[in-house]
């Protein structure tokens, strides 16, 4: 390694008086400590990183991966050679991507700088999760996949009974309903048929009682979803009961957390539901709840065996990209900081059901009595079908993105249930968004409900 | 749009005079022309792009996303926040990822810019199989995916007969034996049984007979796996037999062209499969292929509505940036770049086996009789087991990467077959490798081979 | 020029909805329209622009230099040829610098895009200065060299009477003692001998009385200089009567207002000597008013020959930098920015006072008597020469920079004249600097007093 | 100082084998070690650094400036606070420039990492003149000036004739015929009147001849210019003879080289000529030798108080740009890099003489006969004025920047004397150009001077 105390020494042979030396490497020290702490300690930095600091420690590492290596004699067929220097930014250096023969977490012998930053990454991963309400994990990784990708992963990885990859026969996904294309499409990605619950009406909610769930059981389940953060009407699911009764029936539970993590409530449950019964792997998007670009999903698990067989499941090396993007993330926002956005996300939430109250005054409508600490439904009752049609786009041209518009008897698909009797709108304070965002987009679905023919 | 005209016209006013002002449109004209012509033609371009007008053109596209309005009101959960600016760098300023709903290419309303990034990339994907020697592919799609992981998708979209997504009961793969962990977990990821045809020996190579494969077929045959590109003694499949009989029995053909786009051989292979039979996608890695960072692959069909189902297949939204690294390779390659890198690759592969042969007869070994347009073996009869098992080791501390070294009789798996009688040694001439790579690395093998103990 | 309208033309026959298109063309314009509005109004944007935005403008026009044209041919022996990339980022892609044969603002025809941008920032300079205090000002130069160096460059420029450059043979300038030694040197470096006025003190204060000044003038002064911003006990001129008194004797005048675009206070003071009598250029830092590294200087004047002349007087081409470095800070910080910056000085400036005053307090010192809007002095008469001595490098050891610590009896320069009899500590709370320095600098001197031995 | 081998340390209790990490080391410390060698050699490297190398170095100096010290206390008006994170880059992270009270060597406190980085530049600025031609040099300043004011800087710096700065009486500086507007200017700049030898004609070259130079002589004469590169039909001067004389007389020399580091036969005048008699200073551009972006000169004399006197001079704290921009340059060239650029050069010089000797014999023009290593002139005889008016503006609409066209009688400043014969054109094979420059900017000059009317 190389000894940057050796350099200093030489400093000292320059002309530069002593205590200014002492006071450059004290500024340099203070630049550098956070780096040792974090290897240290390996768990998100209180404080927020520096760009600065954050780009020196991925140079680092990526400099110890051996396509950066001028003396090496590369002559696999993939060896990390780039074709342009921006591949460097793009890749923040990691050029070998992560994983080895489709195991995501082994060591990369071409890349072991990468290979240590995809470890320690999953430190945070884990940290983060423990810090946000979530203590009973044992471990966590972060994946290059998105949510419903990472939920295919995981069905696939832990449809084997036994170490050896012996097929598990049976094939059926309980889902409580839950209408979302892209987890409908990861159980049919990995082979697998979902059997759906379907959601029922309790005043303005909509849920899936656990009975009904039971109901659906038979011998070809192996598996089972449960979620948290979703849209209204349809509520989170009883995580607790569930689990109880995947540990029942000895059923594989997967918990989509999509962007729960910004939320203790719906943290709290999953908490609880881990030590009342059988969870086995909790799946939370990276950009929904650490602001990272879209592509990559954290996914941990009380048990540490769910983990392993999970980063064994993928089938090839994987793009570094979005295991960066996770570490850039927790480095550039901490401890501090994440707490700082889950009070503003609390903050944002209240202004956001304040200001549709107002207008549901104005426009004799109503905030729909459904429980989510993210979103906010209201009623659309007096607006015709062709108005509802149309508000969705006049709101995109407002430069209103995110808000839901739904009408039951076009389309049911999204509410949850079959016979949902009004329509609505739905709109989130999440994690990351600003009160100008919630003010302004409140007041442009007032001018857009009113311009529209 | 802003009319760069105007501002032209303002700087007409300022004390410049006018054949400065002129020459310099015409140098900022030169700079943009590209872009003009990208925007027109939609191929590959001829002469690889600056660094700095790629970014020009990630900077204007990116700058389009939704993101990127300050006057946005943003009330999702997902709305392509971002915590860090080193998140712009990384994502190349696409964070709101690729695809809408799991559907790849569906334009995605927050990002007008990314959505025509990724399409521009397709078109170019195209352009590029289609010079280097498969003009009768119909449409082809960048996936942020591995190869592996492409196979999964590619098999999970096509078990679908029909458009509606009606479950084909079928769950057999033929794959004639090719001993690769990927590829074996990409099938089992997507809920499907490989059925292994067993390699045959011919001479020094390894081959899997027509007859073989076609004797393993039974009712529960969905699909068949063909390669082109693999290390020998593995040889590239028959696929023109493949292919008819793939269309003689129906089956889904998915041939593995890992890092086949470099070897005109192979291209051509496949080439007159397609003519001959039925080959429903062809799937090549982007960084083996095309000197990207880890990540990405492309898939070709010679139907255009295979690449729809694949394209709808994906569970989520994706990483854009496996797309960028893509089109970021293909601006700064260009045509005649790829022309010169097939070059040298097939100068490379001749000093590869030339300085090889010259090690085989100092060492009394000799060069496995294998057609490779790529890889060279070399046999490693006189070394005993224990150096056998040491010589990888020596290679890497001697800063070899990628030769690997077979020896049959401690694991038979990587020669694909069950009798592999000789221990060898395989190594690469593959593209974008300096011929610097190859000579050196045959020096240090016989290094390696005369320091082992 | 190219037509990015043609650009969305293509974008309409990709897939693309028209709506997202229109989108995205909105984000895009909301972009670019800043730099539209910069070329139409030639001023200091109202509101901040973002990096990106900059960067944008100076790429494009960087990318209007010849040295970016691949086709140009260049057989001079300076043609912006450049060893590395990483030059293109210390000289924003400016690498021809600014200049023509020593005429600063004389277009280069190998630069037209650097010719624009250098002519732009002259706007941009005059127009901030009229908008914080110097209406009367007619044209203002952004010059690569620091304040002294801008003094020697000023003085040089305009010791000739004539357009001829036919030397006046008088070669001294008066100068109210300012104990400053870039400014003798500036003096010296031109040719000239400074006669200096020596201060004399009143109360805690230190002044140069205008009738010393009259008393010291003869027949071979031909310019003097008269200061806004320096450090207590040394206040500001009585520039109005200088300004009279140059314009009696048709004496070149020269306002060193180094860091006084700060306080509108010393500003006005230039603007009523501006019109009570005669003012030849008012001379002032970039970096100590708008925030750039070190290295440049805005020299304006009522006089709009004065800026050619002094445009003309520099001998050769210079670096690009410092100019570019004075739009960025201008484009970053925007009027608002800088309205905003100017509050914020006045507040720290309040507490600095206040928290010294409470200082004083405790060890029975007194906040000295001096005008002063950036700085404050604080006695300290209880100290031994000793700890006087060392309380400087106690500071700067506990990492407080900035404050100078002057004991008269040890070396009077420093006082602006010969007997001062309290030492001081002086302490600064200048644009930019933060509340938070300002108290902990002041907690760390208290440290340090009751430190030292 | 940070240790890195704790680091290190910590790397070693996560999984990643012993073997992978020993790898990362050595990669790591195959980057680190040109660093370390720096430091220990302070000459430039032999091989080029890459540019991660280049930047990880001045980010490391520059993170021991004290602007980059979050826990500072920061209360002078000067203390590199900078409005945009953009100032990083043009700066590369040294906002507090160089320079201390107008010493520009002096260590500064508040930048110990610019301070190191100014020390290492001024060692490779003498290391890289050794390796180029004068081993007999003691000592060298870069300075953030271009050529000329690093003139005025030397003449102001060295008119004291003690080391207290009492002023030379003496005004006037002998100046063999240079037709140069900045060299004129720079005279002019420190107060000093230029006594012109004029040019003679000898065959085709114009000289000043030794004994035409003594004759101007008087007692008013402190310094006397020579030269080496310039435009012919001026050959260089007799430096020798000049250097002799200049010790006969005490003259102050200075030797302006501007763009002769390129020429082993310019430097082996100046080297001789240092032995012979008295040589103050050698300026020479850091654009034209060393292909940096404009804005820089290295000043070089075989009296290390010279510079110190030098070093002392600047009124000021300057740009640090230029110095990192000589720094940057040096390391991404390296000792044999530039003496491939020489070759490349001598090569080009070659070609452009054979190629404007096969024009010459063509048109009926000549090569004129003129001593230079750099420059070719050809002689344009046969044009008509009104024609050769029109050359030079054809030719820079042909994209040919850096030709010279020169018609006596319409302005005989440029020939260097009063009666120059020919009209003629002048091009340059300078260090950088590319042999494709030359070809075109002849082939190009072809066309436009058949093309003009």
């Amino acid at each position: 390694m190389v000894d940057f105390n050796k350099i200093i020494e030489f400093f000292e042979t320059l002309n530069i008086p002593e205590n200014m030396l002492k006071r450059g490497q004290l500024v340099l020290n203070e630049f550098m400590n956070p780096i040792k702490i974090l290897f240290e300690q390996r768990s998100v930095p209180n404080k927020p990183w520096t760009d600065e600091q954050i780009e020196f420690l991925l140079q680092t590492l990526s400099n110890m991966d051996t396509d950066k290596d001028i003396n090496a004699a590369r002559v696999g067929e993939r060896e990390g050679r780039i074709a342009s220097k921006l591949h460097l930014r793009t890749s923040a250096g990691f050029c070998h991507g992560v994983g080895r023969s489709g195991f995501l977490t082994a060591p990369q012998p071409k890349a072991p700088g990468g290979s240590i930053m995809y470890e320690l990454s999953n430190y945070l991963a884990r940290n983060i999760l423990r810090n946000t309400g979530l203590p009973n994990i044992k471990e966590a990784i972060v994946v290059p996949l998105c949510t419903g990708m990472s939920l295919s992963l995981a069905l696939s990885a832990l449809k084997f009974s036994k170490s050896e990859r012996e097929l598990n026969h049976k094939r059926t996904v309980l889902v409580p309903q839950v209408d979302h294309k892209s987890l409908l499409k990861a159980i049919d990605f990995a082979g697998f048929k979902a059997k759906i619950i379907p959601g029922q009406i309790f005043g303005d909610a909509v849920r899936i009682p656990i009975d009904d769930i039971k109901n659906h059981f038979d011998n070809d389940c192996f598996a089972i979803i449960s979620i948290t953060s979703f849209f209204p009407p349809r509520e989170h699911d009883n995580i607790k009961e569930i689990s109880k009764f995947a540990q029942e029936k000895n059923l594989v539970h997967i918990v989509i957390n999509a962007y729960g993590v910004q939320s203790p409530e719906w943290m709290k449950l999953i908490r609880s539901a881990i030590d009342a019964g059988k969870i086995d792997a909790i799946i939370q998007s990276t950009d929904k709840n650490f602001l990272t670009p879209i592509g990559g999903a954290v996914i941990a698990s009380p048990l540490k065996e769910n983990i392993t067989k999970i980063s064994q499941a993928y089938a090839g090396r994987a793009s570094a990209t979005p295991i960066v993007n996770f570490l850039i993330s927790m480095l550039s926002i901490g401890i501090k900081g994440y707490q700082k956005l889950l009070k503003e996300q609390q903050h944002n939430r209240e202004i956001l059901e304040r200001k549709l109250r107002e207008i549901a005054e104005k426009l004799n409508e109503r905030i729909l009595d459904i429980y989510n600490p993210v979103a906010v439904a209201l009623s659309l009752q007096n607006l015709s079908e062709k108005k509802l049609y149309a508000l969705g786009g006049a709101l995109y041209n407002l430069r209103v993105t995110g808000p839901r518009v739904y009408n039951p008897k076009e389309n049911p698909f999204g509410t949850c249930c079959s016979n949902y009797p009004t329509p609505y709108i739905v709109m989130n304070a999440a994690i990351g968004a600003s009160e100008k965002d919630i003010i302004s987009a409140v007041e442009r679905f007032e001018k857009a409900y009113n311009q529209i023919e």
